[in-house]
């Protein structure tokens, strides 16, 4: 009798799950979402269920796996860079209006006439060297850099349930993507140790790379030219480029990843939206509409009108920051 | 005793291979020399040991897993289009001088003026419909359309030797990806039931495509305006892009392989170039340089200067097609 009971429990072992998946998720009905969706997805036998080829999960970074504010990391970045840039070759402040603003920490010369300078010192920031000279640099960058507000480095400002998520995602046969407006070599440096996303499933904003071949080597470079913007309707487009399948699982914090959800769930599909919405002023930040990073309106509204899965990080999320579990 | 003898024995089952990997491969230097590459990159304790992450290889498609002559299937696929869609609109041989050389089989007229009817008519047989639609129809293409000369399906003319290659590399941890002057979405129709590739291993050239989003759905749409030439400089410029990281093993036939062999192995690198030489005019076809198709004269020469692994086709394999081992 006794075996007979211990194969029974056996018996329906695989369906059950007795550590929770998602420890840092408070138990309201956006973890319930989330839990039912990928359940449904992955059972054998379920109405949803796809197969494992069919398993595409896209995230956003900015704002979505990682904070944005007071500004986005990669700007710091790009900011601190132009500095050292100007300081190494003072000759810099004149050839370009836009080092010069950097270098004098002046945002609103940066920002002025259609972010013109901005953009002047995101390309030159990033250009100029080999692709792999520039992970090195903002590796080295991230092992020496703090965020203003935190005093963390920013590859520790990752959001503990993301991070929870990606994992149970992985665990169930789902692979986890990264699609930013983010630049994709940025990204790279830290995704893997990160998020655990290796560097061939990062999407993002790209400029151009030419081939670059000596006797000795061969290397691409990266060149101060735009060669594709990985926001709103790129998404989509480079989703499609990238991975060739439409995702299923959609995740992202606002605007910018309108289309990408609208990609993945339009048409009466078998997917799933999940849009975070920062409401935690005191762990976090709390922005939406008419925010300079990370501006959420229209998404918002539409994830109400269909009834996409909303994030409400102050109701929902136990944990924000890795760093908290430490002190537990 | 006897018991020690099977224990030893299974202790070393896991560094022994019983079963040849590569079959339809001659027992020539080509093949020991690829063998040895792969599992020195493979056997922990190796100095030549590479973390499973390290393990990509890249592969040319056209003349390289699957044929091209007469000429590129893809060109064929335009130009069996082009016809079609000038017998359900006339008016398009007006619009266009390329449809109408098409229409007409004129392939001199098509070519004139540095390729400009070719190029029309790929532009318009490959764009106009969602990429769903795209594959579709590339789909039901294959599925109805003889080659010329063999009277199989193309998506039958691939190498039995390279899918051998491409299993025994997977089996060894390695990531295998296709990185080819063809299309991006004609070759994902096939990549994954043909090579075991899936969608987003492929790389390739492309239009550009837009997102369009209606009430009830959501698409992206191709364009008939050039996105990346996958080829030559392209093919680097294209792996950094969409896996970011350099490949070990990169396999191709062409001049237009020449640049992706370079990234891999230049830098005294630990990695392999693998160069198909062309050489069997009765099994399949011979040809190399001054080829309108695959033509190959630099990268043979470079192979040769610096040792890289060259198939000739001819002496170092035993099959060529798939079909071939059904008559055995």
């Amino acid at each position: 009798m006794r075996s007979i009971i211990v194969a029974a429990v056996f018996a329906i072992l695989p369906s059950l799950s007795f550590a929770d998946p998602l420890p840092s998720w408070n138990n309201t009905e956006t973890k319930q979402a989330i839990l039912e969706f990928v359940e449904a997805t992955t059972t054998p036998g379920s109405e949803r269920y796809l197969d494992p080829a069919a398993r595409i999960a896209t995230f956003d970074n900015d704002g979505n796996l990682w904070a944005e504010q007071p500004v986005y990391f990669q700007l710091i970045y790009a900011l601190d860079k132009a500095k050292a840039m100007v300081a190494a070759d003072p000759s810099l402040e004149e050839k370009s209006p836009g080092m010069k603003a950097a270098a004098d920490g002046d945002m609103q010369a940066l920002l002025a006439d259609g972010h013109k300078g901005l953009l002047e010192v995101m390309a030159m920031s990033h250009s100029g060297m080999t692709t792999e000279e520039f992970k090195d640099e903002v590796d080295k960058w991230l092992e020496t850099t703090k965020h203003p507000v935190t005093g963390r480095r920013y590859d520790e400002m990752i959001y503990q349930p993301m991070l929870e998520l990606l994992t149970y995602l992985r665990d169930k046969g789902y692979k986890t993507y990264i699609v930013s407006g983010g630049g994709i070599d940025f990204i790279r440096v830290f995704s893997e140790r990160a998020y655990g996303i290796p560097s061939e499933q990062v999407v993002g904003s790209s400029i151009k790379a030419t081939f670059v071949v000596s006797e000795g080597d061969a290397d691409t470079v990266k060149s101060p030219e735009l060669f594709f913007i990985d926001d709103k309707e790129g998404k989509p487009v480079a989703i499609n480029h990238h991975i060739g399948r439409r995702p299923v699982i959609a995740s992202g914090n606002s605007d910018g990843d309108l289309q990408m959800m609208q990609y993945a769930t339009r048409g009466g599909r078998n997917a799933l939206a999940i849009l975070l919405h920062h409401t935690d002023a005191d762990r976090e930040w709390a922005y939406d509409k008419g925010s300079k990073v990370g501006g959420l309106d229209k998404a918002l509204e539409e994830a109400n009108q269909r009834g996409w899965v909303v994030i409400d990080m102050k109701a929902d999320w136990r944990t924000v920051f890795p760093w908290e579990l430490q002190n537990r």
